[in-house]
């Protein structure tokens, strides 16, 4: 299928003028009536038909019994009921001429062979009516910029950035997008619950996408790749134009068993995935807590253009630590060679007896003329030394000891991490501020070095090398 | 050196009757001020002499010339004047009598050759007037229970406990305790900054805080070891008696040389180093934040009978992940088979379509009778299951989906840990929560996972399988 009509037929999924909600409900704690609350909340500009066969209004909108009673078109159908009722609820979108449906719905091939042959019924009726579908058994979409969601997520306040999310699994996507809002990490712009696959996979989702310009960074978490050579394809595509990175599951045999009964995923050979991964130049993480990490650098900060780190640490020990763990990482970072400016920069403010090399240990120059000034002049390292791709900076919270964060000036040019680790007071204080300024936070050094690594891969993978 | 006599020697550093503070000082942000107020604060019962040339008094104590000069007898010195100074104190030590002394200053052989002089006239000293010395370059000792420090920390909560924690860096000790303390994760009771052990080494502080009963626990921060064979020996006692957890750097060429200017401390080859873990059934672990998940578990929690873990997680993808990760570990965790019984209890809180197994899939059970009831049927299946020897709990935390907290009754029979995720106020209230009933939380499972197979690692040290 041609690139150009695939996003054609996947815009009603993302971007529909007008949706129908089937299973809509007046109970507050229903799915059927937080989907219809959060297209409200969301500012969703097209129409909205919920569909609940006792009538009446929900949320002050009209209700429908049945979606072919709907009067007007309806572009895109959002199914909340049971998994009985599906079948009949597509056999309605057929009749209507709906273009596409998110089934949010569970109970299908996740659960065993009744529910597989539900599926089945529904695939059928779908390629036949010629309607795209997403799920069954997800929370389906969340469209930052159109307002259009299938999803039940909290009142959360709502970034709108340039990550785009996609997910194998719906419900760990709304939680991670919770989580992500609320914590203010980064904005997002789409994020994708793909559940059981039955019709949209994750490369259908790659590509949509990858397609629209507003999305710069692409986060994906997978249990199964079901077409392995056009996910190929089109990861390459978009790992040059656009950082990929990936979560995938399913890496032991017990890990298959699981993701099989969760969302009927076949995981596959992870040697084969690893290699999709070096061939494409998307870069493969672990665990979830790495995922939102590296989407955070790569948010707020430009790309490194080299491999040479600058760090400074207010700690001997957490210096020979995350010296460790950037050695440890095979075809990596290695230490800039700070310029004669650089070190005269920093004697200013280090007593003499000290000598000064990289990494930075910062508690003589703090001892010696306080915070201020010695994150000043590290600040003014980082940031000017030619000789420095990018920096790593960690600061100890704790009262009396922490620096004014006006030595903190933001930069454009190349990435610069913290690290904030002490008292818990201090650290939420700092870590607000210096996200306020545009700089992602970790609480240890380690986890912002590993951060730095797979940013330092994606730059490669961007530049060709 | 007969372990008891050690003790007497060594026990002037941590539980004196009466300290001199050289260099103690009226400046407020300084060391030698913050180290009075904190005997201060923590109650220190024994007679407090600081010292200072300018005389007047200090924080409502009268001030002393000279270490010779004070009238009373003085067990243990506190030096915090900066380092040429230090000989001179060490000779007004020698001459008193002083039986212990704890060297806060910095500026020594960390720091080349004219430093490593001054540590020798200083260790000379030390030896031939029988001053057991801890440091220098270092923030020394807090002991919770005498209310003895050498240490600069801020105002914060003193949670006293039965964790020791022994680190090659005071700095680092320093932050990691208030980190400890201000988010109120567990107790301690002895906190050892070795700096550049000049004479009291990492042995000598296991083998003081193995002897103490009060210590039940014992976390390590090391750089380098010095006498290896004693080390071996020491930990080969310790760990079979108490868990004993070590994060180890130095383990890189890099890394390495970073801590040989950090600390002087010669990192010694790293497949050693694993190879004394082995023998000795001392756990290591990646990274500080690995420390300090598993000591906060460590002290909540009872270790695992066995090796059977149950899984109960609000997210399926999540249960995919920790599958992974705990079948990546080798001679590690595996799924318990859950009793009959323990099927029926889940039974009555899940829809029939779902096939229940372990790790236990909660969403369907919390669509079909909300989170209270169906976390209430999982505590009851983890606690009462005899075939379950450990459990893990995940909690997706967003608006009217997190349980109400009293499902999650304390027990101490096994072990259970858990993962709350989501929306950051329903996150940092659930997981205060669940602390506050003595249960360690993580952000996310995987974490929790690693602490786990750790536990059971402990747990197979001490049964000596």
């Amino acid at each position: 299928m041609l690139s150009s009509s695939l996003i054609e037929e996947l815009k009603p999924l993302f971007d529909p003028n007008s949706v129908a909600v089937a299973g809509a409900s007046r109970t507050p704690s229903k799915v059927g009536h937080l989907v219809v609350r959060n297209l409200q909340r969301l500012g969703f500009r097209g129409k909205i038909y919920p569909v609940n066969p006792k009538g009446g209004t929900i949320l002050g909108l009209e209700t429908y019994e049945r979606i072919d009673l709907i009067p007007s078109r309806v572009e895109t159908v959002i199914i909340c009921t049971p998994a009985p009722k599906v079948v009949e609820i597509m056999q309605q979108c057929a009749k209507k001429g709906v273009k596409a449906a998110i089934i949010v719905s569970g109970g299908f091939s996740e659960e065993g062979e009744d529910g597989r042959k539900l599926e089945e019924a529904i695939v059928k009726i779908a390629k036949s009516a010629g309607i795209r579908v997403i799920g069954p058994n997800t929370t389906g979409v969340l469209n930052t910029a159109s307002g259009f969601t299938s999803s039940w997520f909290g009142d959360v306040p709502m970034l709108k950035g340039s990550v785009a999310l996609i997910a194998q699994t719906g419900n760990f996507a709304g939680v991670l997008f919770e989580y992500i809002m609320t914590n203010r990490l980064f904005g997002l712009s789409n994020i994708i619950g793909l559940g059981n696959k039955c019709d949209v996979n994750e490369t259908d989702a790659l590509e949509y996408v990858m397609e629209d310009p507003r999305n710069k960074i692409i986060m994906m978490y997978l249990e199964g790749v079901g077409d392995g050579r056009r996910f190929l394809d089109v990861a390459k595509r978009t790992a040059r134009k656009k950082p990929l990175i990936v979560l995938k599951s399913g890496i032991t045999e017990t890990g298959k068993r699981v993701a099989l009964s969760h969302t009927a995923s076949m995981a596959g050979d992870d040697r084969i995935f690893n290699a999709v991964c070096a061939q494409s130049g998307m870069i493969r993480v672990e665990g979830f807590e790495e995922l939102v990490d590296l989407a955070q650098a790569l948010a707020l900060l430009p790309l490194p253009r080299g491999k040479r780190v600058a760090v400074a640490d207010w700690s001997g020990a957490s210096c020979v630590i995350s010296s460790d763990t950037m050695m440890q990482i095979p075809n990596g970072l290695e230490y800039a060679e700070l310029s004669t400016r650089s070190l005269d920069r920093l004697r200013e403010v280090t007593p003499s007896w000290h000598r000064i090399s990289n990494p930075i240990d910062l508690t003589p120059a703090i001892q010696s003329v306080g915070p201020d000034r010695a994150y000043e002049a590290v600040m003014d390292v980082l940031i000017e030394d030619e000789n420095v791709d990018a920096g790593l900076v960690s600061i100890a919270a704790f009262e009396g000891n922490d620096p004014d964060l006006r030595a903190f000036r933001r930069n454009i040019e190349k990435p610069i991490l913290f690290s904030v680790i002490g008292n818990n007071v201090v650290m939420a204080k700092t870590t607000e501020e210096l996200r306020r300024i545009g700089y992602p936070v970790f609480p240890f050094m380690r986890r912002a070095m590993i951060v730095l690594h797979r940013m330092y891969q994606v730059s490669r993978v961007i530049r060709q090398e």
